[in-house]
């Protein structure tokens, strides 16, 4: 996809909870630097710290480039309340991203407007490109992949924690995204799971291509080898990322697969083993580099500490909450 | 997709060689009892035994309900020499569906034809439809999935054969097609590397609904779990399948994967352990039943008997090649 222009705008709308506008929070958190401010409905009551609330107007007269729709409504859609200010924004020259189920263009007043100030409209949630079929094909750089015993337990979140630890140390590094949040705080990427599935390590690979031996392309992951709604989509992603280390990420306090009362978590080695060995497949060097714990859901401090020490000893690798403790031992291990 | 209306007017073009037409021969063989013959250009040198050459208007006399359009040309488009048949079979009421990986809307012609004789276009590699997200449920009846070292190995002929045997034994089973092949040879059917990848297991969840106790679905298998740009279609279609039986396919004088001369077959024992393992997560209850072999590109038929001898001890199940064999041996193997 092209490249989402920046600085942003971030809208939340209407929403009543963090929860909604957690994708805006997400990019408000990760791309601080790049974020304007917000706009919003009168009614809504989600603040996000450190970011002035503004109308278009002033948004496009300091600069802002893309509104960023980065919130969920209960309907999965776009609520009509927001049309007007997507309007406003167009009107004010601003491209418009979406993060939502919907596509921009079903709404005739927000395509009449595009059309009119010549903006973008962009469904980051949709990929219309053509994409080519993986080959396997041998890459230069080096990669990582955060994968999971689960959907939603913080490969996202470990995936951009490790990107900004090895920034921070210097290191030639790059965040690929592929889902819709990822794609909103990077600017670009690929939803994975919303390509045609016969494309699903085609798009990994144009995602993280050939680059300078000393880079690593820091690559989201998606859903798991043990879901079974998207376990496709994961190997999918696995051998086009062809990566060269695995993060697995876990939360365990979770009582089944997301969704799916009737599937357990696997066992995080049994996850482990299963994902490094069919990583062979397009990378027969893959190791498995650290373990990422969203202890954030566990009953106290002592209670994850302890969880994570045994994890530690069991598996032999670095264990940590991101949130908490950082990536930075997981990265030592990259060495 | 909707079941395609028989009978069927097989449509060759002007290609020169079978394999150019192996998916309208494919129906021949296969569908026989529905085709009324075959349409082609007066340079086609590919004949089908059995069947009458005909113009669309005689076809249209004789039943015909559907132009099957099961051939390839060198650009994998529809050839202009073509069209005027296409038109033509429109005008004269029949629906046309294709195999190609070009839409039919594509050309102006065919929409204005269609549209004005109400005929169908259908175009059997896409998938428009929505989708469920796979659920893992547990579903009633049972099935079988045909699975395979490599694409191209024979799958669908395995699957078919199956079919067909089992029939014979008054057994009570449906064909499931996942390609566009299968799918002009049963009448329907879904594409599953065409759909969009988050609903690859729906897509087999729906494609093998719940069904009576004894009732088996031969799905037919896509890729194969070792292939570096399919496997995400092959693991998504196992799961979704969430099949009782497996039957390995293979042809063993293929010298790697299919177009990936980077990539080796992997071991048949190798293979099948792993599609066992990954299938286990939506039905513990999955037993490999038996080896379907292509031993057509075999030096001579020692060679082939020898070969499958080995693999039958090596394996402890029933190997065939379904060709030469048939698979009853397979089928026993079911009850």
């Amino acid at each position: 996809m092209e490249k989402l222009k920046e600085p942003y705008l971030l809208y939340l709308g209407d929403v009543s909870e963090t929860l909604s506008a957690k994708t805006s929070i997400g990019v408000a958190q990760w791309r601080r630097d790049c974020c304007i401010g917000v706009a919003k409905l009168p009614d809504c009551r989600v603040k996000v710290e450190n970011l002035d609330v503004m109308s278009m107007a002033e948004a496009a007269t300091r600069g802002a480039k893309t509104l960023i729709l980065g919130l969920a409504n209960p309907g999965g859609s776009i609520a009509a309340s927001w049309i007007p200010d997507i309007v406003e924004a167009l009107n004010q020259g601003l491209d418009v991203a979406s993060g939502l189920h919907v596509r921009l263009e079903s709404f005739p007043q927000i395509v009449e407007a595009a059309a009119k100030s010549g903006a973008r409209l962009i469904n980051v949630r949709f990929y219309d490109e053509a994409l080519p079929v993986g080959t396997g094909k041998q890459r230069s750089g080096k990669r990582l992949l955060t994968v999971g015993t689960d959907c939603s337990v913080g490969k996202m979140y470990t995936s951009l924690a490790l990107t900004q630890e090895m920034k921070k140390q210097g290191l030639n590094v790059d965040f690929r995204a592929t889902g819709q949040t990822g794609i909103l705080i990077a600017g670009s990427g690929i939803p994975v799971d919303a390509v045609i599935s016969d494309f699903i390590s085609g798009a990994a690979e144009i995602l993280s291509p050939d680059n300078e031996d000393d880079h690593w392309d820091i690559v989201e992951g998606q859903g798991s080898l043990f879901h079974p709604s998207y376990a496709g989509v994961s190997l999918g992603l696995l051998h086009g990322a062809q990566p060269d280390a695995l993060v697995l990420c876990h939360e365990p306090t979770r009582k089944h697969m997301r969704h799916r009362p009737d599937y357990k978590l696997p066992e995080l080695e049994k996850c482990l083993a299963t994902n490094i060995e069919l990583a062979k497949l397009t990378n027969p060097q893959v190791k498995a580099v650290g373990i990422a714990i969203n202890t954030s859901q566990m009953e106290n401090r002592e209670q994850a500490i302890a969880y994570m020490e045994t994890v530690e000893k069991q598996l032999g690798l670095p264990c940590v909450d991101p949130g908490v403790n950082g990536v930075a031992r997981i990265v030592r291990n990259l060495a």
